[in-house]
């Protein structure tokens, strides 16, 4: 499967490429406070042992500058400095070694203050983010999304279009809302007109459980697209459950092969066998193998040989038996009792062979 | 918060219309074995009081078609029989009461007998579903996404000409494929193409788990961008939890707005309080109110007092204080010992005067 995504430019963060290609990138934030460097090195550890590619701290006032100046000495993963209002803050944090600021310009004093952000990050050879919100457009209250949407796609191409102009090129680009839908238009008007790399996120999405879905609906249906280079989920949670997140995001769109990826039917009457518990068994025992395979676990003869002939291996129920496929091909009917053990051994031999 | 949505033209199944501007309904299937009528009305009135608006049945063989008929005298909602393969099952299904039959051409015999259901359908005034499927889309191994997604909408575009013109325009259309891209780029495909409702979902997308999050991308991905009039959460599960997950899918993505939505931010360094904890209890608290209210619950003055102003009530954390907010006004600012009760207070007052 391969997924045709939206071209984009690379852009550099520290050891990290973000767009042009560059495999889409998975992002959290330090929620510990600013001075207590062991609390966000332990977030930050915890984050890139996850697979996390690159973390965010808030720069709330100068005092952070100091202990982010050692967390950049100590941490594995590229910073990127988050900054709201002061441009202080921001040439601060890129002489304190961020690889990458992220500003919202529509809450920056005014341009000159932009420009010297832009100066320092140019020097440094840091990045920036333009990070548009829905927070920070005005008028918003009885609007229609598409208003909405328009605003934040509008700002964002404004802003780039004056940062590029200072000759700055080192930029990726966010417009977030809270809601799905918005997140999704204005990404879409965007993403023809320019190319920079996108960061994708739906902002403020809530508690854990209700941001995942939105999350899932908004980042996963650009990321569906062919649209994104980098994204991170927001929850009121912790760094680590936001990369978990992440990561399992890039697995459902395959953009991540990185295990064995079960498609099992929903069945329905026709199925004459227990295939909940034969998928769930499957997966379990299936879930150590660290390869891009898809299995497929299907009740019945309608649609079952089809999709399990898309498969790597698959089995597809009949009554009372099994019958095995590989690579589209009928290899032969195994009874119910043996299913499993088959179906696990074709794997294993397959994921023996596999090329990394 | 109003979402433009794809027009499509009004389908009647039984006492539910599909598409015409309809709300977007909620389907499952049964699982329950064909012959027993007490398991299956289990799993129907089970599915009925969970708000799902439409129930799908296979119709395997001969035998299948009394029961049904007995189903259809009790169900409360109506009724989708499903057919692979044999015309003469999906006539009896329209004899016995289907309100829909759900039929993949792809699978029938030839025209001829697609023809004699469609005749059956017209005369009962019962609906057909065209469900195209990636499992029967021939040949699929070593394609790509694109080409799978073209297959899909040009095969479904075919057999809906080909039915529209034997005069018969009750019809649904359904694009499935077993990933969340093929699914949204063969949907697309087909969206401006023909005014027929599309019937949505990803198929075979395994265990439950794996399943809301493909689902959440492709099905909602496209409700997010105004296509789709009724859904089916196909998971490894009960039709139960289909439910429940289709009708969480409406609402995160704004579709379905019968409770109280929090908006809460992810937090960062700058949040000196425990939102997390705040988000949580003011969820709880609000669980019970069945009114479509935004609330924000955010952490600092950065985007807080913004994302706070879009929501009908909210507060975000300063320094031991919230300001509170109603309708994009700073009411006052309250302490983080009063915060909770004052908010639950003005939600609770809102919903009081909220007009249904």
């Amino acid at each position: 499967m391969t997924l045709p995504r939206r071209k984009s430019r690379p852009v550099k963060v520290g050891n990290l490429i973000i767009g042009g290609g560059a495999p889409v990138s998975v992002q959290t934030m330090v929620k510990a406070s600013p001075d207590d460097i062991n609390a966000i090195m332990a977030q930050i550890n915890e984050a890139a042992e996850l697979g996390c590619n690159l973390i965010r701290l808030a720069i709330p006032n100068r005092a952070a500058l100091q202990p982010f100046a050692e967390v950049k000495r100590q941490s594995p993963l590229p910073l990127v400095a988050d900054i709201h209002f002061n441009e202080h803050l921001a040439i601060g944090a890129i002489e304190a070694g961020a690889d990458k600021v992220r500003i919202n310009p529509g809450n920056m004093k005014d341009w000159e203050a932009i420009t010297a952000v832009v100066k320092a990050a140019q020097q440094a050879g840091a990045a920036i983010r333009i990070g548009v919100n829905s927070g920070s457009i005005r008028p918003r209250k009885g609007e229609d999304n598409r208003d909405l949407a328009t605003a934040l796609s509008e700002d964002a191409l404004y802003y780039l279009e004056r940062i590029e102009a200072m000759g700055f090129d080192q930029i990726v680009v966010s417009l977030k809302a809270s809601d799905a839908p918005t997140t999704i238009a204005a990404n879409l008007a965007v993403a023809g007109k320019m190319d920079y790399p996108l960061h994708l996120g739906v902002t403020a999405a809530g508690p854990e459980e209700d941001s995942i879905l939105k999350s899932a609906i908004g980042v996963g249906g650009l990321l569906a697209q062919g649209i994104g280079d980098t994204i991170r989920l927001s929850f009121t949670g912790s760094p680590a459950a936001e990369v978990r997140a992440g990561k399992e995001l890039l697995r459902a769109v395959g953009l991540l092969r990185d295990r064995v990826e079960i498609i099992s039917c929903p069945t329905c009457g026709r199925c004459q066998v227990d295939l909940q518990e034969m998928a769930a068994q499957a997966k379990a025992r299936l879930a150590h193998i660290r390869k891009p395979l898809k299995v497929a676990v299907m009740g019945c003869e309608v649609n079952g040989p089809g999709e399990a002939a898309e498969c790597d291996v698959g089995i597809a129920a009949g009554k009372g038996k099994y019958a095995l496929f590989r690579d589209g091909k009928l290899l032969k009917t195994i009874t119910e009792t043996e299913a499993l053990d088959v179906l696990c051994a074709e794997v294993e031999a397959l994921a023996e062979k596999f090329d990394d």
